[in-house]
C-alpha cells in the first residue's frame, strides 16, 4: 500500500479537502505515477456536487492527469521509472469486447472503469482521481507523453482535448472541412486550435459579441453572432461539420440550419434533453445529430503525439491545489481562459509543511 | 399543347375531381409519358389539405409515377416511343450545382422542381402530378423501367421505396447489419423488403402485437414490441441502425437507446418537431439521428433493377381513379396494406364514357 496526499469532498457540495489516502499495492501490470499536474474538469464539479446522484464519498476528482512514473509491476513493460505518462477519463475495462479490441474503451460493453468515482475491477473499491499526489493504474491505461509536450500544458487534452479530437477524426475533418464550434470554453477553445491543425476553415458560433476577438486569437477564421438573425441566415447551409460544446441543455436548430448535405452536428456537452429537434431539418440535406463521447486509448496516443508535434497546447491557468474550491466557483461563473491546471507540486509542498 | 385529363383538388380538404388540364408543348428534351399507374403517397394528402400551407389549387397529386413514352421531343436521346419509364417526387433541377453533379438532385441548392406544386423553371407554371391521363417531363428526369419489373406494382417505389433505399445504402447496410424498422407503413413494409434483400438482419419495432404476423410475412427475422418494456430493455444497443418511418412527431429516445456503438437512426417521415431528444443518449455509445429526404436520379435508377433482378415489389392496393377520395379517408385511418395504386386505365376510361 501506498500513503498518499489528495483533494476530497466528503459529501455532496462540500468543500475538497486534504486527506490521507492508501493507493493499492503494484499489482504485476500496475504503474505508480507521481503525478505533476492535474486539469479541472465541469464533470469534476458535477461529481462533487452529486448532480447526477452517482457520487460515492470522500470523492477525489480530476481525470487529466500527467506525471511520471514512480515504479512499475514486474510485468509492466511499455513504461519505466522515470517515464513522462498521462492518465485520462478511465483506468481499465473488460478488455473483450467488441469496442475494447477496437481501441475504443470508453464504449467498453462490459462498462468502464471511471479514473474517479468507478469501481476497481479487481478490489472493488472507489476509484480515486488526480487532484492527489499519486495514482496506481494499469499499465494499458498509461499514456506517453512526448517529450515535445509541455507536461504543464498538457493535462488537459486528456479529456477536453480528445473529447473535441475524437469526432473530428471520426468524421474526416481535413484540410478545407467547413467547421464551426458551438461555445468558446475548455472544449471549444481546443475545437477551435485542433480544426485549424488539421487544416478546416473555423467559424466560432457564439452569443457574445466580446469573445470574437478571443476566437480570432485562438486562430478561428470568422466568428458568426447566433444573436444576429441577418448572419445566420446567410450561414445557411454553409458547414460541414460543427462542433456543439454547450454543456447544458439548449436548442441545436438553430444550429443544425448552418449544416450543408450530409453535415454533422456532434454534441459533446450536453447529456440533458435538448430542444426539440425538428425532423424535417434533419431530413433537409440529409443531416445528423450525433453524440460523441472522449476517446479510446489510441485515439488519445495519437493527440498527444499530435499536439506535441504541433506545439499546440491547451490555454490553462495554472492554480495551486489550494485554490481549487475557487477555481470551481470561477468555472461555474464561467471565469476561466480556458482550463484550469492544478499544480501538484503544491499539494505536496502543503502536505510537507 | 397537349390536353389531359386529371384528378385535381380546387381548395384545401376538398374532393379530387375531374377535370382537363393542357400540358405543355413538347420542349427539345421533353417526354410525354402515358401513366399507367399512379401510388397514393402520404404528402399528397397532405398537401390537397395544404396541411404545409404552401399548396397551390388547383392542384393535381402524384408522384410515385409509371407508365409509357408516347411521344419525344426532338433532341430526346434516353428514351423512344413505348418505353416503359418512371417518373418519381421531381421533374427538374439547377443540374449545376454539387448535388446536382453528384446524382443527389432532391437537395439541388437551387431548390428541386417538385413533381407536382412546384414551379416549372421554364414557364413558372405550377406543376401538375400522376393523377393523370398523361405527364411531360425532361427527359434527365425520367428513369427507366426493367422488363422484369411489373408496372403494376413499381410505382411507390418512386416515393415510398427510394425513401428507405437512400438511406440503408448509403449507411452500408448489408449483410450482417442489424437492422430494426420501426412504423410499418408504405414505406416501413418497403424498408423490411429491402433490408432483407441486402441481407440485413431485419427487426420490425411496433406498439401493436396484431402487427407482428404481418411483419414476419414481409421477411422481417423479429418484431419487437415497443409495449414490452423488458423486451426493450433486452434490446439495449442491439442495433446499428433503425429506419424510423413514423410520419408525425414522436419520442425517438426509445429506439435511440437501442442503438449500438455508432449505431444510426434515421428520420424519414416526421417532418415536425421530435419529443426532445436525450444529449446523454447520443453521447453514450456515439449514437446519430440522421434525416434522409427521397434520394436522386442515380439511386432511384439503381433501385428500379435491384428491385427488378430481385422480384421484389411493393405490396399495393390497386384502385380506380373514382375511389381516390375514398382512399384518402381510408389512409388517413391507416387502413391500407400497405400503398394504394390507381390503375390509370380507369381514368381513360371514365374520361371515355
Amino acid at each position: 500500500m501506498t500513503a498518499f496526499t489528495a483533494y476530497c469532498a466528503c459529501d455532496a457540495h462540500g468543500p475538497l479537502l486534504p486527506k490521507m489516502f492508501q493507493r493499492r499495492a503494484l499489482r504485476a501490470d500496475d504503474v505508480l505515477i507521481e503525478i505533476a499536474y492535474c486539469g479541472v474538469c465541469h464533470s469534476d464539479v458535477h461529481q462533487v456536487n452529486n448532480d447526477w446522484n452517482n457520487t460515492t464519498f470522500p470523492c477525489v476528482p480530476g481525470h487529466e492527469i500527467v506525471g511520471h512514473v514512480a515504479a512499475v509491476g514486474p510485468e509492466v513493460t511499455r513504461h519505466k521509472v522515470g517515464d513522462r505518462v498521462a492518465v485520462g477519463c478511465f483506468v481499465d475495462s473488460c478488455g473483450q469486447c467488441e469496442s475494447c479490441l477496437q481501441g475504443q474503451e470508453q464504449h467498453c460493453t462490459g462498462g468502464v472503469t471511471a479514473t474517479y468515482n468507478g469501481k476497481d475491477r479487481v478490489s472493488g473499491e472507489n476509484t480515486l482521481g488526480g487532484y492527489a499526489d499519486k495514482i496506481v493504474v494499469r499499465e494499458k491505461f498509461v499514456l506517453h507523453v512526448p517529450d515535445a509536450l509541455d507536461l504543464k500544458y498538457a493535462s488537459p487534452l486528456l479529456c477536453a482535448g480528445i473529447t473535441v479530437w475524437t469526432p473530428m477524426r471520426e468524421n474526416g475533418v481535413g484540410k478545407g472541412t467547413k467547421l464551426a464550434v458551438v461555445g468558446l470554453g475548455g472544449l471549444g477553445h481546443m475545437g477551435v486550435k485542433l480544426a485549424v491543425a488539421l487544416g478546416a476553415e473555423v467559424t466560432v458560433i457564439t452569443t457574445s459579441p466580446s469573445k470574437a476577438d478571443d476566437a480570432l486569437a485562438l486562430g478561428a477564421h470568422k466568428v458568426l453572432l447566433s444573436t444576429d438573425r441577418k448572419s445566420m441566415m446567410a450561414s445557411l447551409n454553409a458547414f460541414d461539420f460543427i462542433l456543439d460544446t454547450i454543456p447544458k441543455r439548449h436548442d441545436v436548430n438553430p444550429y443544425l440550419m448552418l449544416l450543408g448535405r450530409n453535415g454533422v452536428l456532434v454534441v459533446v456537452g450536453a447529456i440533458e434533453p435538448l430542444e426539440p429537434v425538428h425532423g424535417g431539418l434533419l431530413i433537409r440535406n440529409n443531416r445528423r445529430l450525433a453524440g460523441s463521447l472522449i476517446g479510446g486509448l489510441p485515439a488519445t496516443q495519437e493527440l498527444l503525439c499530435f499536439c506535441a508535434e504541433r506545439q499546440l497546447l491547451p490555454q490553462c491557468e495554472l492554480i495551486d491545489i489550494g485554490s481549487v474550491n475557487d477555481a470551481y466557483a470561477r468555472m461555474q461563473a464561467n471565469d476561466v481562459k480556458y482550463r484550469f491546471v492544478i499544480d501538484m507540486a503544491s499539494l505536496r509542498e502543503s502536505a510537507a509543511a
